[in-house]
C-alpha cells in the first residue's frame, strides 16, 4: 500500500459535514466515492485533520488515504477534479511517508471566522461564508477577552462533550482584526479543537464585542469549566478551516 | 423632489438581471419595492449606470432616484438593509445634485471577469462568481490580443444589436492578470459598454488564450464589424460591475 496526502477545499453549504454518514451527502463520502471510482477500487478510507461540522468550509483540509500501488498523482488529481462536484476540490495529491497521519501528525490547526457587523455593507457575494451581526461589534474588547483564553486549559466550557474525549487543548492564537472592507475576522490557532470549540469561543467574543458580557467573563467561564447559557455557539457558515501544520 | 444616489452591490445568481420585468425577480424591481415600502410611496423609479444581464454581479453599481422631501439618509440606508434580501445591499445613500444622472453623468464603467483554468484548484467558495475553464490559458497571448482592441471603435462585432443604438465605444483598458491564487482576472474599462460586450471580448480573449485563435484575430473581427461564430459570449457569472466613474 502507498499512503497519499490529499489537500482538500470545500464549500460546506451543501454538505452534512465532513464525516461519512449513511444517506447524507458528506465531504468524506463524496471524496471516498470519487477516489474508489477513479482508482477502480471497491472502497477507500480517508482520515482527515479536522472533522468539520455541517456548513463549515475548508480551504486547507488535509487527509490521508492508503491505496494499492503507486498512482500517477498528477493524473489522479486531474481525474478527481472531473469526478467531484464543484463544491469540493482536491487541490493537491502527493505521496506521503508511511508514518504520515493527517490527524495524528498534525501539530496545529488554523481556522478563520468571518462576521459582517454593518448590515447595509455586507458583500452579497460573500454571504455564504460570512455571518451577519445587526449591530457593530467592538474588536478591541473582543481581543481583550480572547487574549485571556490563550494557553493550555481544559476547554470543557467551550466544548460539546464527547464521551471519553479529553477537552484539554492549547489555544495558541485567537485574534480579531478588521479588514479593509470592514469585515471582522478571527484567526484561531490551536494544537487541536474539541467539538464546536471555535464557534463557542467566537460566541463568547461576540457577546463581549456587543457589550453583553464584560471582557473578563469568557475567562471566568473557562475557569468554571461548564458550559454557560450566556455563550452561544455561532453559526457554522462563518467558519473555515484554513490550514493544518505538520512537522517538516 | 430630492435626488438621491444609491451605491448597490448584488449577487446576480438569483436575479433575472437589473432591469425590472413583470413576474421576474430583478435587482431594480427589488430595490424599487423596498424604497417604496420604506418611504411609504406608491412607486419610485430607479436609473442605474449599468443595466447588468441575468447572472451578472455588482460591487459598484450606481443608481439615482427622486423622492419627495429630504430623507434621513443614514436611517434610510439602515431600513433598506432590513427590507432587502441578503443578495442585494444598498451600501450607500447620499443626497445628489439635481443634475446628477447615474447613467448619463457616468464617464466610465469598470468590470472584472474571473476565470479559473486549473480545474482541480478552483476555490469552491468562489464558484458562483468564477468561470472554470478546463485547460490552462495563456495570459500573455490574451493581453497581446486585447491590447489591439483599445481605443474608440465601432464594437458592432462584439455587441448584441439593439435597434437604433450606437455601438461606438471607447475601450480604455482590457488587461489580464494572474492573482496569487492562480485566478485569471480581466480588468475592463470603457466609457460605456453595449449589450454583452464584455462577455464577447472575454470570449475572444479566451479563444486566443486557448490557442484556438491567433492574437491578431480579435482585432480583425473588430474591423470586419460583424459578429463572428468563432467568438463565444462567455457565461454571465464570471462578470462583476466593479466601479462607475463620475466627474468630481
Amino acid at each position: 500500500m502507498v499512503r497519499l496526502r490529499l489537500d482538500v477545499w470545500y464549500d460546506g453549504t451543501n454538505f452534512s459535514g465532513w464525516a461519512a454518514q449513511p444517506e447524507r451527502r458528506t465531504v468524506q463520502g463524496e471524496i471516498e466515492q470519487a477516489l474508489a471510482a477513479v482508482l477502480r477500487l471497491d472502497a477507500v478510507s480517508l482520515t482527515c485533520a479536522g472533522r468539520t461540522d455541517a456548513g463549515v468550509h475548508a480551504r486547507g483540509q488535509v487527509c490521508h488515504v492508503d491505496v494499492p500501488g503507486i498512482p500517477d498523482t498528477h493524473e489522479l488529481r486531474r481525474r478527481l477534479a472531473g469526478a467531484l462536484a464543484d463544491d469540493v476540490r482536491v487541490h493537491a495529491v502527493a505521496a506521503a511517508a508511511t508514518d504520515f497521519d493527517a490527524r495524528f501528525s498534525a501539530r496545529w490547526r488554523r481556522y478563520s471566522y468571518r462576521i459582517c457587523d454593518d448590515l447595509a455593507a455586507c458583500d452579497p457575494l460573500e454571504r455564504h461564508r460570512v455571518v451577519t451581526w445587526k449591530r457593530s461589534l467592538d474588536a478591541a474588547l473582543m481581543n481583550e477577552a480572547c487574549g485571556r483564553l490563550l494557553g493550555e486549559h481544559d476547554f470543557a466550557a467551550y466544548c460539546r462533550r464527547r464521551p471519553g474525549a479529553s477537552t484539554v487543548r492549547t489555544l495558541r492564537e485567537l485574534t480579531w482584526s478588521r479588514a479593509d472592507d470592514g469585515l471582522l475576522q478571527a484567526r484561531v490557532v490551536a494544537d487541536a479543537f474539541c467539538h464546536s470549540m471555535v464557534r463557542s469561543l467566537v460566541g463568547a467574543a461576540v457577546a463581549v464585542g456587543a457589550g453583553r458580557l464584560a471582557p473578563e467573563v469568557p475567562a471566568q467561564v473557562l475557569a468554571a469549566g461548564v458550559r454557560d447559557p450566556r455563550i452561544m455557539v455561532m453559526p457554522p457558515h462563518g467558519l473555515t478551516l484554513e490550514e493544518v501544520g505538520y512537522r517538516e
